[in-house]
């Protein structure tokens, strides 16, 4: 486990004056551990002693479990095995008595708008029914409320953070490159959208990438319009004069980037241009603006006057960034105008002005992800 | 909505005494209206005066709505709106208020563990925090629990269903052939994976097909041994003499294929060919025993019985199957010895016996979906 990270949570447990923090989304086991559950059912019950316990299925493959750290097994997928989860929770209470911690307090993130996928994302994790409910029993009822702090974990990343990050980041690079080359005429939306998936996918050819799933989305022309209400691909033919964007999520050994393309294809018109170029600029005068201390709404307003000025701000239709990294949208505040956040060292969001419209019979949106360092910002998606 | 689902649905409302019932998940809204939300938070308020409602976000696109039913949206994704959710609330209620059923009961099912992905399966659908609480809440609290019934309906695939089972089975086969293909020597099995992928995201370009992803997992030689605790594919080169497995779920426009293949590369051990043989028989022998009636534990026996015949029964830790079609692994009993379940007509079930060991050096699962027919069973999945 991360010293800095260690040293965040166990401060968390001294002013909420915990005795134990449970963690179970696979977002909260990359976070905690670097750690990328493949089944999604994996309990840290994490005490400040040094000595924390990982709670995995039996059938968890071991080599991607953590190192430096106490694993126990429940029986969980065992044929014969009725009360998998029954066996789990008793264990987890027995861990805790013989911590003397019974009589504590313990917390964990109640609840979330959704979770990240797990290495099998074709379906969620197959928790038990009422899994809060069952929590909520442990040391008799004494829990107590942090989420707040909690999500507040996810918006700094440490340095081993940031390997998993680059990494991810290295294998968007490529998927990116294989975009520039494929957005063609006579390609279609979806067979581009495939090409890239399947070059993140490839990327687990690497022995020390083990997990790599991409969720690639790519508009075209008269398509393009809607890419500030969704993305998705579609049978549709890229033609001469198209602005084709790409919008890309990809999860690497858990670790998630979020990035946005558009490229313009053959002769567009001066309108399209027009855009382009606001977007681009819109995006970098905000990035440019990144440092510790300033106000997330403050480079929200940077890029939204910019492209107000230029004409299309009815056409900027949503915030301009959000926290990224463990999962495709990460907790916490990001660029909007509402926001009351403020940028730290060590936090990592997207960028993502856009304008679409159908009057505009265009769309166009970029989007980076920067990491916010002592001075200023590094990009990290600079392809 | 086809009319038999319609009559089940009426059925269990009017057993329940129910006034409505609510549908949100994916799955749900594809049982009930062939429809696969692209955010995955849409919401259909089913009364059975033949007007219920569809409500979806503001952002869904249009095209993939279901026809003969109203729509409303609500404004989740506007920048300016700070309480979409508050206004869906208030919307159903006032739509209970309306139909005069706010004295009366409503119903949805309550908890799942884990729900199927979305479109945008990089992530589970953005529901608010405490969704069940705030459920709760509408006409004064007057709830009532149905998940056995609801999570039933389920269990019946009407032909509606069947029409996109089958195109997703069609989709499949496609996908088979290419790792009949490229299951070779020299092959990674992340490559091969990945080919999968590709073919499954390419049926895009069909345009009756506007959603297509695979999860394909590849493992090959000592790699299989783990087919029956996990799958993954890994960076493994295919040798010769190897067992190559594929496990493969697809969701086509909302609709599941799970199935799984083995292959055999170059020249195998005798024992290797025994194990093939020895589950592959298994799986027959419980194939040709399903027709309605039958109790599904004792189609898990056949198979169970043949392989522990064979010597093989220490090496067969799993079930022999489950319902498919609405989600990977969808709800209701299947073939198990400790199921009390009962064929019927209409079910569509996988049934995969599986053998692997460290000791035998080798793994063999072979997985194919299977309709109930009057009479008999169809398969499904006759690559």
């Amino acid at each position: 486990m991360n010293p800095i990270r260690k040293k965040m949570v166990d401060e968390l447990m001294h002013e909420r004056q915990l005795g134990a923090l449970i963690f179970w989304r696979p977002e909260e086991l990359v976070m905690m551990l670097g750690y990328y559950p493949l089944w999604g059912i994996s309990f840290l019950i994490y005490t400040n002693d040094e000595k924390p316990v990982l709670f995995v299925p039996v059938l968890e493959p071991k080599d991607i479990l953590p190192s430096g750290i106490e694993i126990r097994t429940f029986p969980w997928g065992e044929l014969t095995s009725s009360n998998p989860w029954d066996i789990l929770f008793e264990e987890i209470q027995k861990l805790l008595n013989e911590k003397n911690i019974s009589e504590k307090s313990i917390s964990f993130i109640q609840e979330r708008g959704g979770v990240t996928p797990c290495r099998m994302s074709g379906e969620t994790p197959q928790l038990p029914v009422n899994l809060i409910g069952s929590l909520l029993k442990i040391n008799n009822g004494k829990f107590k409320e942090s989420d707040t702090q909690l999500l507040g974990l996810f918006e700094f990343k440490t340095e081993d953070d940031l390997k998993g990050i680059r990494l991810a980041h290295k294998v968007v690079g490529k998927a990116v490159a294989i975009f520039n080359k494929n957005a063609i005429p006579g390609m279609t939306e979806a067979r581009l959208a495939a090409l890239i998936e399947f070059e993140i996918a490839l990327a687990m050819e690497n022995s020390a990438i083990s997990s790599s799933k991409g969720w690639p989305q790519v508009q075209s022309g008269i398509n393009v319009v809607n890419g500030g209400r969704f993305n998705r691909s579609t049978a549709k033919i890229i033609n001469n004069g198209d602005h084709v964007m790409l919008e890309l999520a990809a999860c690497v050994n858990g670790y998630w980037v979020d990035i946005t393309r558009t490229v313009q294809v053959g002769e567009v018109s001066e309108q399209q241009n027009e855009i382009y170029k606001t977007v681009s600029e819109a995006q970098q005068f905000a990035i440019q603006a990144i440092r510790p201390g300033v106000l997330m709404k403050d480079i929200d307003a940077i890029a939204r006057t910019h492209i107000e000025k230029a004409g299309y701000g009815k056409y900027y239709n949503h915030a301009l960034g959000h926290h990224v990294g463990f999962r495709y949208h990460d907790a916490g505040q990001g660029f909007s105008p509402f926001s009351s956040g403020v940028l730290q060292e060590g936090m990592v969001l997207t960028v993502e002005p856009g304008v679409y419209g159908e009057e505009l019979k265009s769309g166009v949106r970029i989007e980076d992800n920067l990491l916010v360092t002592k001075d200023g910002y590094k990009l990290l998606s600079n392809y």
